[in-house]
């Protein structure tokens, strides 16, 4: 989500109008260093260094603090009506106990949002946010069109597990049958009497797992038994790492699109269906625009040059001495040894191989337009590492 | 809005996900030292220290970066109709040129944002927003229902000068119809070819102004010029003070006042007309509530015993027993030299005279409720000061 720079750096000011999660305290005690805001509560960004925590990420596991993953529960005699209307996803084949990644779309087919989606019951959804008031949007068109629904934020807090031992520490804490969670799949449960959802999600692009607290009052408690569970397996505190995530190709919502980028510019069309027979916002704009394609596309960049920091604002990208698009995420990956990016480029300049320059406040550097992820476990590991 | 504590301070991360204002460059060059963020992007919240910078802001001038007050703009041939459908005050007779502090609510009375409304034509509004997604909010509702209108998120990024000096400062810079210029109304200008909108507004109770920039690539140039003409008045950077607008009992969305809070919970019923011919969002269920009345009311409160720290989260209030309600926004002033505190407290326990206990993190603290504002510089000043 933000990274630190090389800047001196300011402090974050604590105060009543940005919430706290359930489990702020404990990340003050194991010495978060930064923090950003996401839905109007505080996240954590780093611990030890954005490196280090990547490291113990890929090598270990680690434990999250992703309370900003506000819920939107829609419920009700409407609500299968109305989470569809609000996804260009054919969520028919989504079964109680499942999750779908979904994108939220206006009637011109601009992304709102673009959460995990869990389907708790026939009448009952979560929406796992990212940073914007989905809340307002959805109340708005709930109450405006006459749905059936109930509309409110519970009382959820997640944290993520996320790294390659995290299986061994979740079934340590609630048993064998977590083997047995497919992908994108979830499970009701408690531990010692707090109410939980357990999904196998993540943000990390490594095995992990989402532990969704359904009980405020019970965060440290929850925070120190994870903790404990996976000390024989080297966990520590983390938060979503902006190194491994641009490595796996895992877009940020408020970076990497927005209110005015629609899913074809995402290469995100497996997530629209138009045609299934549900009506959906967005539905008609979509379909002109599958018709007619997209004027630019995200791909992703390597970036040539020294070792460059996170890009704190979107970098202008240049192609024969014009204007062709933006880096909107950027890191240095200390295992690839490269500077990989995710970029919003016009679509005569997309091709891979496309080489294009990039304005970075070292200067500008030349950049080639590369396969998504720059980093796949599955695949062939690259030579440098 | 926020304020720092005697914890140990983390580091704002930056990064693309929250956006810098036109002013950003030059706050960091100014020395603020801490950040908070607010409508997604950052917000300055202090430079030499918040006492300090409230001195200055009561003794001379201050320069703001508010560029996170987001504009909405409303316009189109439904434009005057849908505005007053989305707030209860009664914008009929709202002239072109005039602003007016508004409340946004939902179909309950609920509050979704307090924005200060700028009516820039018969069929053009802006509504400077508080810190929550009401562009999504207003595009829902306009969709929906069928309103003719484009609401967008237009190029304004605006600056406050604050502080018994303002007047000279913008005197010196824009003429002398600035002295002409009511409280709550604005006119359209420009210095040295950037286009400006000038209005007499402001969130410091004390004197000032708010400069709307319109073309985000001035912001150096703009923020420069205040200062240079601000010199012989003694200006110098600040921020959202949270000791004055406590002292003045200015409310903050998100910390005051969400979702479930009501008009009349604040004392604003003023801004609820009931009585006028148009449909607004709420007016059946704001209607009820004003027959019925309310549970809870926004009060002023003195917090005895040691200086406090500002709440970093409510405070609970407690009497004969049991929680009667919650510190919203709390801080210890200067010059007042009393721990002052805004507060949602049981109608039963809001009288002025009752006595309560607040939990602070020091302790349980005798508390009294006291009459709002705290400090009005049109009354007698306070014997201590």
């Amino acid at each position: 989500m933000g990274q630190e720079t090389a800047r001196t750096s300011a402090a974050i000011a604590i105060g009543p109008r940005i919430r706290k999660s359930p489990f702020y305290e404990a990340t003050r005690r194991y010495g978060c260093k930064a923090f950003t805001t996401y839905n109007h509560m505080y996240l954590p960004v780093f611990y030890e260094s954005p490196e280090a925590d990547f490291r113990r990420l890929i090598d270990a596991v680690t434990l999250w603090d992703v309370g900003v993953e506000r819920q939107v529960e829609i419920a009700g005699p409407d609500a299968a009506r109305f989470t569809q209307f609000l996804t260009p996803r054919n969520l028919s084949t989504c079964a109680v106990g499942q999750c779908k990644y979904v994108l939220l779309t206006t009637e011109r087919g601009g992304i709102v949002n673009d959460p995990v989606l869990l389907r708790l019951a026939e009448d009952r959804f979560w929406l796992s946010l990212a940073d914007s008031d989905v809340l307002l949007w959805a109340r708005a068109l709930a109450h405006a069109l006459g749905y059936d629904v109930e509309v409110r934020e519970p009382d959820v807090s997640p944290l993520q597990v996320q790294g390659p031992k995290s299986l061994d520490v979740m079934r340590d804490l609630f048993g064998s049958w977590v083997e047995e969670l497919r992908y994108f799949w979830f499970r009701e449960t408690e531990l010692d009497g707090i109410p939980l959802v357990i999904s196998r999600t993540g943000w990390s692009a490594e095995r992990g797992y989402e532990v969704f607290l359904r009980d405020g009052q019970h965060g440290d408690r929850l925070w120190e038994s994870i903790m404990e569970a996976g000390k024989p397996y080297g966990i520590g505190p983390g938060a979503p790492s902006t190194i491994r995530r641009i490595e796996g190709g895992l877009l940020s919502y408020g970076s990497d699109m927005d209110l005015d980028t629609n899913p074809y510019e995402l290469g995100l069309g497996r997530l629209v269906d138009l045609e299934q027979e549900a009506n959906f916002l967005g539905k008609a704009a979509l379909g002109e625009i599958a018709q007619t394609g997209v004027a630019r596309r995200l791909v992703g960049l390597e970036i040539e040059g020294p070792r460059l920091p996170g890009n704190e604002e979107p970098w202008a990208i240049a192609a024969g001495g014009r204007t062709v698009g933006k880096v909107t995420s950027a890191v240095h990956s200390p295992r690839l040894e490269k500077n990989i990016a995710l970029a919003m480029i016009a679509t005569e300049a997309s091709d891979l191989g496309t080489r294009v320059e990039v304005a970075t406040p070292t200067g500008r550097h030349t950049a080639e337009v590369v396969e998504l992820p720059f980093f796949d476990p599955k695949k062939r590991l690259p030579a440098q590492s």
